[in-house]
């Protein structure tokens, strides 16, 4: 049976202009108001008849997120978050995948047109200036770091700041060896989070050593994994690591434990991302905990203006907030 | 740069003719050709002129999947194996989310139309055979477990083979008392586990007992915990669990340690779905391997028969292999 916007007005207490507006995405609706009209909305499983609306307004209907890897925990939830944001204001989302090289991100940027999509969100991990289209085509907001000089609606976590943070709060706990898993140079986010742990040494009065860095192309466990032996094989092993992302660091731990050692008495690790398994994982992962549903509200947010008129906004952007989530593999148990 | 057919076809070594063939998904390719082809296309990231090729046949170019939720690992990785093989046919994938809850999924399948998709694969967890359209609307392909008798082409792996698999693993170890986590009566999965647990039980001469079987409405690693301190806490606590699904069992292994105890000394615990945390865990985890790969292939073969033609052809219920991966959480290291 269909639900109709009177059944959410009736359910929330509510007028069905109410409804219409946070429907609708406009912003000047009471915070209370709009609570009890999205809850009504979740509750009755409420869908504008999405097709008649686009084709009044000219619309497709659908948004396009691109993003490397779905079966990588950080873009499975993202993607999730995006997709619920998106729906709230009426959008399905078109999933492609890059796997992060830049041929690939260049052909799937070039596939998106007005005839397809209303907008995209994009996150590159390779992509250069050159690549993008020109501003005027549909309106595209890039999520994750700002590697290229652009002038397209960006919406991230300070990723130099937040790998600063992991690696002062290593430097806290008195390690003096703190190694890093992750270096590749043709990934942006990769240079910013190597920016931040260099700020952290340097904070911390600690000297940067190359010998500490290990590159890896891949950011998955079995990457980390590898790189951690290697590490711990060499001749000054260090007492503690901050992994790029979550995935490298349940690799590490993995290295750590079948080597007999313990984390976080011979090595403290810290990822990054808080993947949900590094709440569950032996023992739980300390890591940094970007706000990944605040950057998909904001992302849908950014997008949904430019559709419906602010064409002439400059490029906005925005920073949404992260935290440092500690646990035991720094606190210990 | 675009990349065109003959680009692929010089790569490869082969006809623009037997290229476009294998774009375009027909069946009788010589296998050393589609091989060389495949990989042509990969490298050369080779996309077709989707739009243009779709208004030619009537088509949107669109699939849409349905899933309960991509931050579930499963899903996440299933959804990422989709698009690829979706990908291939030339259609881009939506995702929708339901949650698992039957009024979402209904709404989901009831706003799918041929103006929208040219088919859809559905994941559904609490849908009743009322809930589905009458045939003739879009092609349908059904994923995952078949509670309900509709005739409707249906992918999944043996779920109850699955599950007796699992126990019968434990009880090929000795365990005697062993317990399972995932019980959801409105789930149809959960009703095939739990008869392949039976039936695993059965065959090893074990007796069922209702007080170790535990429910789980969502099957997340923190009620996999919350299950497994409750079955511990009980007069004769398990020797061995068989949990539903993999998260099930990272939670429940967390909450063995949290207790002092020890997997698989104390307890043994098998999961099911092989996500990739699952060969990473402390202790890494036995678990039942459905190959995702031949589900999301076998899938996106059926909707693009269907779509191509074959409309008269009976529903079609296909299953995909699964193997058991033995691992340390019932091995010991």
């Amino acid at each position: 049976m269909t639900v109709t916007l009177k059944d959410v007005a009736t359910l929330a207490g509510v007028s069905v202009k109410t409804v219409s507006n946070v429907v609708n995405g406009y912003a000047f609706v009471k915070p209370e108001n709009r609570r009890r009209v999205e809850e009504a909305l979740a509750a009755t499983g409420y869908r504008p008849n999405v097709g008649a609306r686009n084709l009044r307004r000219g619309r497709t209907g659908f948004l396009a997120l691109m993003v490397p890897e779905l079966s990588i925990p950080y873009f499975g939830e993202l993607a999730g978050l995006v997709i619920t944001a998106a729906q709230k204001r009426g959008w399905s989302v078109l999933i492609e995948q890059t796997q992060g090289t830049r041929s690939r991100e260049r052909e799937t940027l070039s596939s998106l047109g007005p005839h397809l999509v209303d907008g995209a969100l994009v996150h590159p991990e390779a992509l250069e200036a050159a690549d993008f289209p020109s501003p005027g085509e549909i309106p595209l907001v890039m999520l994750g770091e700002h590697a290229v000089d652009v002038p397209i609606d960006h919406v991230a976590i300070d990723n130099v700041l937040a790998a600063q943070t992991a690696v002062s709060h290593l430097a806290s706990l008195g390690r003096t060896r703190i190694a890093a898993i992750g270096r590749n140079p043709a990934r942006g986010t990769s240079s910013q989070r190597l920016a931040g742990y260099q700020a952290g040494l340097a904070a911390a009065g600690l000297s940067y050593s190359d010998s500490l860095v290990a590159p890896a192309e891949k950011w998955h466990r079995s990457v980390g994994a590898a790189a951690m032996r290697s590490l711990l094989g060499s001749a000054s092993p260090p007492d503690a690591v901050f992994c790029f992302n979550d995935l490298l660091a349940i690799g590490a731990m993995r290295a750590v434990a079948e080597l007999g050692l313990r984390v976080p008495e011979d090595v403290a690790i810290v990822g990054f991302d808080n993947n949900e398994e590094s709440a569950f994982s032996l023992p739980s992962l300390t890591t940094i905990a970007p706000d990944k549903a605040a950057l998909a509200e904001a992302a849908i947010d950014l997008v949904h203006r430019r559709i419906t008129g602010d064409k002439a906004l400059p490029a906005q952007d925005i920073q949404t907030p992260f935290a440092l989530e500690v646990r035991e593999s720094t606190r210990g148990r």
